[in-house]
């Protein structure tokens, strides 16, 4: 873990290497997928499944005998557990619901903006060797709240055929019964444009790996997504009240994530920041994730020392970082001068796993410095506003000229027009 | 104009060509201004600007000359229409304003949600032959109510060098004093990733041409934006009470944009249909901008005959509109079927020009297709969230075990031992 001093963070910082997108690389072979689903369906999944996950699929869809066998293999702490959180979900995204409206600004004036839900979103979930139920939570319970109808998930299958089981009892808890065994690329090709089996949906969500995430990118415009996703990051603001042990245990948990994850501590002393290192150090040893902790450490960790909190809270804005924890005196006084992070944790009993399980808000955020335009997923993802506008005769006569005066200033004269033959035909 | 029945469309929609992505062909051109304008920097842009506008730039700025200037060249009725535009345009775009919020579950325990302004954003205002002061208006105010600190707009010089006179107007109207003389590629470039003289902005927005629109989509992600646009589209449902020459006016109005704009009526009967076609004809002949209407009619325009609204509105639905009009009995009692669409304008009063210039609802809408998932501009577009989460010593011990289990089924270790050292060492 290095220890850097504001200066050289703000030097490394405009290295243009540090934000550059080497992702170009990915596009043959993302572009290639995308191609043969559209051309060929359900048989280029089939193919691309046994090619990519090694396992031959009769169906690709998961069945209601796999959904019972999902829930005797489950730990059974994990039921209450998994139950806990979505009713903390449920609690938090429910704030969130947003009403249509309108105004009568003038009498035979009516304005307003009406809410309506998705009609379809597709949810990707991770495969592989790990279990994601808890993404299955986040990305389902805020479009359920939104009024989303149809909701399907796609999960790369194991080499068995079968799919984690834990992501089944999870997709069962929240009343998604509808799972794909479909991964990658094609998967997202799938529900943007369709095959067969899986239907074109609205709006695809969900993490993934840099396939998943480029695949995205090039669906974008033809289909809505939450975002792209890159590895995952913290950064904590530590002052003389934070534990250096609580400060280490929450970077690296950030750091398990994988290799490029990054974790990064803003220290307001030299001392501080030598007593965390200390930690970090003592702790990886400890950790079953040691290799994956100590790459990503190595090449991402990082503890700045800042020499007040004036200066910490300018880098974290520049940084803007997916997580942001401030073990500081007095940190919900400190809020305020947050402007760009996706999720901000407050004191020291408040560390990011928290966020990532249980506490309600969501866990889907905006990564790699987007913290500065993007927003958690929420339930204002999955619904859409439609404006509305009703004028009256009178109240159309009455603002006729002047719409025409810009109509006519803009060139657009059969805009002009439709205004005009209202004034001039008023009881065609 | 052609006529067809709800079948004969249905159809044409399953034909793939309707949505059919045909922009990759543009991709070599703005790839390549794109790597440029990050090489060269202001270089670029003066030379891009010399060669697509041919224009001699000394200076990238429009000037407080060229503001004043700019005043005494502008038509004197303009100035009324545009100060009454934008009340309007405030006054909807007020009511949009969220707030941050929190909520106290239980006892130490604190969650919510930041609303923070997005710190810089680009405006992209189209130029050459055509001046649009009002897409100044409807990219500038949202963003000023949301309390955008920093708003600048690009647009392409005439070949004189000069702004439109109108643009600069509306742009010191609305409070925008930095405008850069740059159009196409080039400009979406420079904003995404700065030079010498614009500054990175958070987010792009405004409309463009197909240039701008994939530029837009390649930087997306490096920076927000609005939306990628298509061609302009209206649907106009109409029953026995909708007046055949109002009904044509209003699809004309839209024909005028460019060629490839669209303009489709649904009607409820084939009698209907003739008489709105007999006045398209009619009417087509007295418009100025006749030969691009004539190509935008018989390349995109057509009356669908519907048997019943039931039916019309399920083509609604699927076509997803940028512009609406119900021109039919109780109009506003029929919203409620209405799932996808831009903006819906209620009976016979309210054609779509009014929107576009004067009422308050934004005109930056979903096109093609993207009504199914996408929203009109909004102050919610230049606002970020940040989830806020605030936990207890006592809190935090109590949920433990449960986040402990969660983070064990997903085989992360280390997000264990971030909750299990507050539980086992709580007084560190």
């Amino acid at each position: 873990m290095n220890i850097l001093t504001a200066e050289q963070f703000a030097n490394e910082m405009k290295d243009p290497s540090f934000t550059m997108n080497n992702e170009q690389a990915l596009d043959h072979t993302v572009l290639e997928i995308i191609k043969h689903v559209r051309k060929d369906g359900d048989d280029a999944l089939i193919r691309y499944t046994e090619k990519f996950d090694r396992a031959k699929l009769n169906s690709l869809t998961v069945s209601e005998d796999e959904f019972k066998e999902a829930r005797e293999l489950v730990d059974p702490a994990f039921l209450p557990a998994l139950k806990q959180a979505k009713e903390n979900i449920e609690s938090f995204h429910n704030a969130q619901k947003e009403q249509s409206w309108f105004m009568n600004k003038e009498p035979g004036i009516m304005l307003g903006q009406k809410v309506t839900p998705l009609d379809k979103v597709g949810v990707y979930i991770p495969g592989g060797k790990a279990a994601y139920p808890s993404s299955v939570l986040m990305d389902v319970i805020p479009a359920k709240i939104a009024g989303v109808k149809k909701i399907v998930i796609t999960t790369p299958p194991q080499p068995n055929g079968k799919v984690n089981p834990y992501v089944l009892v999870a997709a069962e808890e929240v009343g998604v019964h509808t799972i794909y065994k479909v991964g990658g690329a094609q998967a997202i090709a799938a529900l943007a444009y369709g095959t067969e089996t899986i239907e074109k949906v609205a709006k695809i969500v969900g993490p993934g790996n840099a396939y998943v995430a480029r695949a995205k990118k090039w669906v974008y415009g033809d289909v809505a997504i939450d975002m792209i996703a890159g590895p995952s990051e913290i950064c904590v603001v530590a002052d003389e009240t934070a534990p250096p042990n609580y400060v280490a245990a929450d970077l690296l948990s950030q750091a398990e994530h994988d290799e490029s994850a990054s974790a990064i501590c803003i220290a307001t002393s030299n001392t501080l920041a030598e007593q965390i290192k200390l930690e970090i150090e003592k702790q990886t040893a400890t950790l079953e994730r040691k290799e994956i902790i100590e790459q990503s450490i190595n090449q991402h960790g990082k503890i700045i020392v800042a020499s007040d909190l004036t200066e910490a809270f300018t880098i974290v804005n520049e940084i803007a970082p997916e997580h942001l924890q401030l073990m500081i005196k007095n940190a919900s006084d400190n809020v305020q001068f947050i402007e760009n992070a996706g999720a901000i944790f407050l004191g020291n009993y408040s560390p990011e796993p928290l966020g990532d399980y249980f506490a309600g808000p969501n866990h889907t955020l905006p990564t790699n410095g987007t913290a500065k335009f993007a927003s958690p997923l929420g339930v204002y993802d999955f619904i859409k506003k439609s404006s509305i506008i009703s004028y009256s005769k009178d109240a159309i006569q009455d603002a006729a000229d002047q719409i025409i005066t810009i109509a006519n200033v803009e060139g657009l004269t059969a805009h002009a027009n439709s205004i005009r033959i209202r004034k001039d035909e008023p009881n065609a």
